[in-house]
């Protein structure tokens, strides 16, 4: 089944349940008023959303309304952890190749993760907000999955039973404050600010085949300013599967439900520079720091720019018939002083 | 005023107002259900709920009832967001100079921090689980503070009046699994479990003059095992006042109502290994890391061991006339394996 959050002035929004195709929904605020509440009693809530999910693709559903993705908050408007993953090492070895540097052995099995803030996320349709453009602003297009309770030490097939949820998020990073951030050794902290997910979340059964292993087995459409620049497969070069992200995040601790653990950037290995943007007929990029890693390797300095205020990013993925399945990413770079200027 | 959170099988338990003498407690579901409610809408809720803590101080609630700390969770059982500072800058040069290397000029100026986990913390009596002594399971005694909405970029004058509740913290440490986690660069990630926070949670109002210029100015008491092992003055050597640590934190992002910001391990300045223990006439240490950093200085190696399973702690805090503040932390380590047989 397919779930989305209305914005509602509230904090967390309205739980709606969305028809398929994304043109009905419907409010249930006697199965839960919010998706947390949901993901709080799901063995309870999820058979009776599954019903009002039926009878809203039968247009059958006495409540429907028209499904509005511009008025959408994030499926979780906030969260009580979101960790993100790097789960795609192609990325990892183009930052390390960008500087000389050799990926640790131990990297291709011990994942890399970091704690992020999920006390505020955007809206899939709220500007990026920042301060400064000198900040280095990026975008980071991934898959996301919200997970039930885990217990410590969870092996990989009991966290794959956890997953509730799948969504598409824009992970954006402030690139020129992450050196400064790393260097200190706490993780990234100041360089990381609000992510945005896609308005809609999926239950991993409505991916069908396309959801295998644990893994999103489809193209993630990344747009810049309108143009086409990342396609690549997120279930390729993915080094550890959603279930093992989970795992590794419970080793020490439980994971309460709404938990949300991130893919890390999707990049899928292409050869070089030159074949591997989408205007070249390669699958192009997540991030524009991956762009800017080419060029570093192949021209000794990056000249792609981070994003400008004005710039837009939109993100989607499209099953096998076209058809959007999550809804679409779709932001533009403001600066932080026009908020609640509109 | 004084505000708790009793257990009540859900997972946001029951808010109450807390008599300052600790005795006595009111459930106000007619003002917030839970802690998180009422800092969601706390225009609102704070002058009601200071209604009923005079109320039961003057020893005139209807509702009232006896307070039981063994009772409780933690404040907020499970937050939006927990970032840790590291503002006792004496327990940074500690850790540089047990391995002989230079505490960099920006930490006195740029606040070291750590996004943590929010999803599941444990309540102030219950366990420390872990799954193995040999992760090097350590005590961190803190003080924290919870904020209201933060605007991006708030300087710390516009951060210190967002301070809405004072509090004090276990953040256990798995620090054998810290250098690994650290080497990666993405943070403590999996060196950091569920952490504990004292069963009460107070206004700084509440603490008069103790609180000043956004630091808590009272010796934090620790014990381990029963005996005294720390009295730091938490007010002493702070690098970085609450207001500054929240500043930090909000630099490029909003902090949602219910953000807690801990101070890091409270920490003295003292001369060396010999005199800096309470049983030598210190005051001692808030985690086991800091005097085997003593040992190591002065003997080449650490002889204190960590947390071993059956070992407790007891972290409370007194005003000047001998009362606790915020009840008392109470935790006994003990295996993951033993939860839910009890």
């Amino acid at each position: 089944m397919k779930l989305a959050t209305l914005k509602n002035g509230k904090r967390d929004g309205q739980l709606v349940v969305v028809s398929r195709d994304l043109r009905l929904c419907q409010a249930v605020p006697a199965i839960a008023a919010t998706l947390q509440a949901a993901l709080d009693d799901w063995d309870h809530a999820a058979p009776q959303l599954e019903r009002v999910y039926a009878a809203l693709n039968a247009g059958e559903a006495a409540g429907a309304q028209p499904f509005d993705e511009a008025a959408c908050h994030s499926p979780l408007p906030r969260a009580y952890q979101w960790a993100d993953g790097s789960a795609y090492i192609n990325h990892v070895e183009l930052v390390r190749k960008a500087r000389n540097a050799e990926v640790p052995a131990s990297f291709y099995t011990d994942p890399l993760m970091y704690q992020g803030g999920s006390d505020s996320f955007v809206g899939p349709r709220d500007p990026i907000y920042a301060l400064s453009e000198e900040w280095g602003i990026d975008l980071e297009a991934e898959v996301a999955v919200v997970t039930g309770d885990v217990p410590m030490g969870a092996a990989p097939e009991v966290a794959a039973r956890a997953i509730r949820l799948v969504m598409l998020v824009n992970d954006v990073s402030l690139r020129n404050l992450i050196p400064n951030e790393l260097a200190k050794g706490f993780g990234f902290f100041q360089s990381k600010p609000a992510s945005a997910f896609s308005p809609v979340a999926v239950t991993p059964d409505e991916l069908g085949a396309d959801w295998q292993d644990d893994k999103l087995r489809l193209p993630l459409n990344v747009d810049l300013n309108g143009k086409p620049f990342g396609r690549p497969n997120a279930g390729e070069d993915m080094t550890f599967s959603f279930a093992q992200l989970v795992a590794h995040a419970a080793r020490t601790r439980e994971l309460g439900a709404g938990t949300i653990i991130g893919s890390g950037t999707v990049s899928n290995k292409q050869g070089s520079l030159h074949g591997s943007s989408v205007e070249n007929g390669g699958v192009g990029y997540c991030c524009l720091a991956e762009v800017r890693m080419y060029e570093t390797i192949e021209g000794g300095a990056p000249k792609t720019p981070f994003l400008k205020f004005g710039d837009s990013v939109r993100i989607a993925m499209r099953d096998a018939a076209g058809n959007s399945i999550f809804g679409t990413i779709d932001q533009v770079v403001r600066h932080y002083g026009e908020k609640g200027q509109a």
